[in-house]
């Protein structure tokens, strides 16, 4: 599974949209509200992958309360299946608990479903099927 | 910058290995001990990329302080440059401040500085310039 991206909760996305760009040098690929995670995402390329910078809209959600006082904090990791009904199906059938049984939307068109951080010794995996 | 790996320090390295190979499907590539920076290394091959595992080798290190009592805990990402010299003396000519003003070795061949997480807004950055 290649890494789609790698998402950081952020306080102030301008500032740190600058820090990436202006100063590291990346490239905003993709940027776009997400309502149904409750976020806004900026997207950076980095070779075949992302790096997801991620807004709360709302400062008193659980991403936030994740994020806590930090500028940013590293939140999850997404890996890129090919047919993500049928991944999330195997997982299921081993015992590995979900957060999403079933796919939805996510940024930059893709189809997205997070496992339980407590099936995955409490790091955050998303997996994710592009479909654009 | 493509991602070279997405450093994940762990408790004990067998169970999460056995995690990420029996359960999530991933291939080890590579492991070794990186003595000078205290940690034994896993890393999972992930399309270009890595998942390096990392389990301190001395539970009273900063990096063992920073998993806590967690099991799992994602530490750094780590981006590939061409020229690792070349771009720590850009960085430095920005007024980046930096953990590594020079590259030293790391896991998997890989010549390796860190930026200083103030000057990143908190989160790890690895350069690493592959000599594999």
């Amino acid at each position: 599974m290649d890494i789609d991206h790698v998402a950081i909760v952020v306080r102030d996305i301008e500032a740190t949209l600058r820090l990436y760009t202006e100063t590291l040098g990346f490239k905003e690929a993709y940027r776009e509200v997400v309502a149904d995670q409750g976020v806004e995402a900026v997207g950076l390329e980095a070779g075949g992958s992302f790096v997801e910078l991620l807004r709360p809209l709302d400062e008193g959600s659980p991403i936030a309360r994740f994020r806590g006082d930090a500028a940013t904090k590293l939140h999850h990791t997404a890996y890129r299946v090919d047919d993500i009904e049928a991944a999330l199906a195997e997982l299921k059938a081993k015992g590995v608990r979900l957060i999403d049984e079933h796919a939805r939307k996510g940024a930059h068109g893709n189809l997205i479903a997070f496992l339980h951080p407590k099936a995955t010794d409490g790091v955050l995996i998303e997996l994710c099927q592009p479909t654009r």
